[in-house]
């Protein structure tokens, strides 16, 4: 995956950017029963937010995402935040006329509170005892920190994934405080195979020796085994077949044409498995991990309007935004377009745009100049409606 | 998955079989390099062979498959072959024409010579040193096999995925022993995806702590969690999105309509995933498991060819039929159009049929009407040839 914009044209870079720790002091009670009588989030801003607070625009970040979404920690840091490519100054969001925040979500591992901070009623790490959060767990906690920011309305709420769940969520719960929503690259609800690749991955976690029920931590040890054959699943739905196809063929990674006859890395495609389960197990929380899947299972608007999705929409006053990517078969274009029929059934006002596109579910973190062309030209519409 | 006839209708199955050990005395040269000086193949036959040996069917069986393909081992046995819906007094497969044989491949778990029958060099299980195999070598091993079985030329050579590549093989590398090839839901070779999932499998049961570099019987323990995950997965490709969605949807098991916010299965497909996976563990060896993905990601007839398939068939002289399931996503219908377009181009007769389906790979295995006509309406014609 090519990283554009930044590094090479320093003009559309957000530049170096500081994470915040934002206290939320109000008890916020969970879909599971559990209240949590306070809980930080860690967010990044970009840009600047005006004096009606009308420029705001929340980046809702996917399953192993976080807050910082642009820009670089330091002036040696290699790699920018994880969508750089479409924030930034003259960047599709763009910094010059919106002021961006990004957070790390409720249960993640970045610094906000979750199974790797201290639950304060027994001084110890959360763990596996951090309650399981749902994306309108994560929409209210969300809502707070608007508060907090003081903004009453966002200008766009934008997510991909996962995030656009919660771009949805919030219209539906939220409605007067949308302006835009977003929703790219996302489902109404996933799908039973989806839920079964979620399953695998919890079962590679969960029964991993080394996951000790969760409490890993406490025995020195990580479920890495489990944690990097759940990402390599994951791995395996963000590509389309078509996309592995082109990339890696059935290239053997020595030159010389033979087969191995043993287990070592063979194929291209080994190795990108490989490399990916590896990097991310540095990086990643197993007990987040599972998390975030069940908020993924969990998801379903339409469930508490007998599953009518247009009367979930009923509620929403947002304008909406729906893009799919035309290779993309973890949320293909058929959920979004089920996504798009229920808006329109719903009287609202929607835009959808397929993008012809090659990688598969990842796309939506690509610069693709037609992605980006209708990102540019929703935002620039939004933008001129921004009262300052 | 249903299983027809058998026991409601006794005139159609071919009743209690006893399996048979064949020895075969040659030696058998790997692809690998190594020699195997002798083996053992597990067999059933089904019906009579008769005086001209011309009326002989070979069934060669997928990844978990193996000689039991047909009838039940007892009068008491609940579950009959894993084919038994085809293979029979008057069913597709039909014994009062043809004589049957099924066998366990070299390398599998069911007493075939493999990972779990003794070496006779060391006088212990072969386990994880017994050689990696190929589709050839399994052809080469099977050729062996007709000639002691005094079959010089097979009236066809049937199997379905992995079985199908076992026959594509005996059509070019023997092309004089076979009169009738049926490749049912293969590919020419697998797909980086395909391998992808292949891969994953293989490090779920390697990562498996109790794994021990597959000497786990030496170690009274088996790698079960990860043959597990590796039969979860696969499981995932042999039923379309489709299928999974009209089976199991999102109902979840408890019918109170709650989540539980716990990590217990919770979702129908959870449930099944599960069951499948544990079924598993109790009858397959995880070295076996190995070996057969890795056949399966070797096999490439169009590789000495210049990667060119149809240059491969020019050498066969078997008429074909090819078929595939509309809604199968392992080895879907455009698979099976190389298949077919290779042998038009090499000028091979050649049927081809996609079969309207609901499941997806597994449909090969499914008493689909339209399916089994075609299987009957082919082998009927090619019983007309046979001469006695």
């Amino acid at each position: 995956m090519t990283e554009t914009g930044a590094r090479n044209g320093a003009e559309t870079s957000v530049g170096v950017v500081t994470p915040r720790k934002i206290a939320i002091e109000q008890p916020l009670t969970l879909a599971c029963g559990q209240t949590l009588p306070r809980h930080d989030l860690m967010i990044e801003t970009y840009g600047t937010l005006n004096a009606a607070a009308s420029n705001a625009v929340l980046i809702c970040h996917a399953l192993s995402g976080d807050h910082h979404a642009a820009g670089f920690h330091s002036d040696d840091e290699r790699k920018p935040g994880w969508w750089d490519s479409a924030i930034g100054p003259g960047k599709p969001i763009d910094t010059r006329r919106f002021f961006v925040v990004c957070l790390n979500n409720l249960g993640g591992c970045r610094g906000s509170t979750g199974p790797t901070t201290i639950n304060p009623e027994t001084g110890r790490l959360w763990g596996p005892d951090f309650p399981i959060v749902t994306v309108r767990d994560w929409v209210q906690s969300q809502a707070l920190l608007s508060d907090q920011l003081g903004i009453q309305r966002w200008a766009a709420i934008i997510g991909g994934s996962l995030g656009g769940m919660q771009v949805m969520q919030w219209a539906i719960d939220l409605p007067a405080r949308v302006r835009h929503a977003l929703v790219i690259a996302a489902a109404p609800r996933i799908s039973a195979q989806n839920i079964a690749f979620n399953e695998i991955a919890r079962q590679a976690i969960r029964s991993d020796p080394e996951f000790h029920d969760g409490h890993y931590v406490a025995h020195n040890v990580r479920p890495e085994r489990g944690l990097k054959l759940a990402r390599m699943l994951g791995h395996i739905t963000y590509l389309s077949d078509s996309a592995m196809r082109e990339r890696f063929g059935r290239l053997l990674r020595d030159g010389d044409g033979q087969f191995n006859f043993n287990y070592d890395v063979e194929f291209e495609v080994e190795s990108y498995l490989r490399h990916q389960g590896n990097s991310f197990v540095d990086r990643f929380d197993a007990n987040t991990y599972l998390l975030m899947t069940k908020a993924l299972d969990y998801f379903d608007p339409a469930r508490e309007y007998g599953d009518d999705l247009s009367a979930a929409f009923g509620k929403a006053r947002a304008k909406f935004l729906v893009v799919a990517f035309s290779v993309d078969w973890r949320f293909s274009p058929a959920r979004s377009r089920e996504i798009v029929k229920s808006l329109v059934a719903a009287g609202r006002d929607v835009t959808y745009a397929v993008i012809d596109s090659r990688l598969g579910h990842d796309d939506f973190l690509m610069p693709i100049p037609q992605y980006h062309a209708v990102l540019r030209n929703y935002l620039n519409r939004a933008a001129e409606e921004v009262v300052a």
